[in-house]
């Protein structure tokens, strides 16, 4: 089962990255990006049927390894869920 | 209004820091993820009111700025269209 994890700077953590990707857009004529903001997007694919189960373990590798969760928030979308 | 583009590697490419990432959550214990596949997300804020337009010029940010369209695959995602 596929699970996709989107990790995202808390609002209010800086993110130079996305400022300098809006910079670069304005420069190339898009005026009218006003702001930007990067974030992660991860893909697994877990050998795992139970999708609350599934929902679950997955929050727990968040909190362990993919999101630093002192600047980051993460969501957790499972497609097969519906 | 808001447009969220996701960038991930085209099938095929190699993905070392998703290779990384599974190998650690099963060095953690976590032995049910078989695959990891890392990507980008971008949250793009624009001036535009009509969805089909900032469609077609976020399309247009991604071929020339946001995705390498050699290895790279994007989606556009426009919370508001519906």
């Amino acid at each position: 089962m596929q699970a996709i994890v989107n990790i995202s700077l808390k609002e209010g953590v800086l993110d130079p990255q996305g400022r300098a990707i809006s910079h670069s857009l304005n420069d190339l004529g898009f005026n009218e990006v006003s702001d930007v903001r990067v974030g992660k997007q991860i893909l697994l694919e877990i050998d795992e049927t139970d999708p609350a189960r599934l929902r679950q373990r997955v929050a727990r590798m968040c909190e362990t390894l993919l999101s630093n969760t002192v600047i980051e928030d993460y969501s957790i979308d499972i497609p097969d869920e519906e």
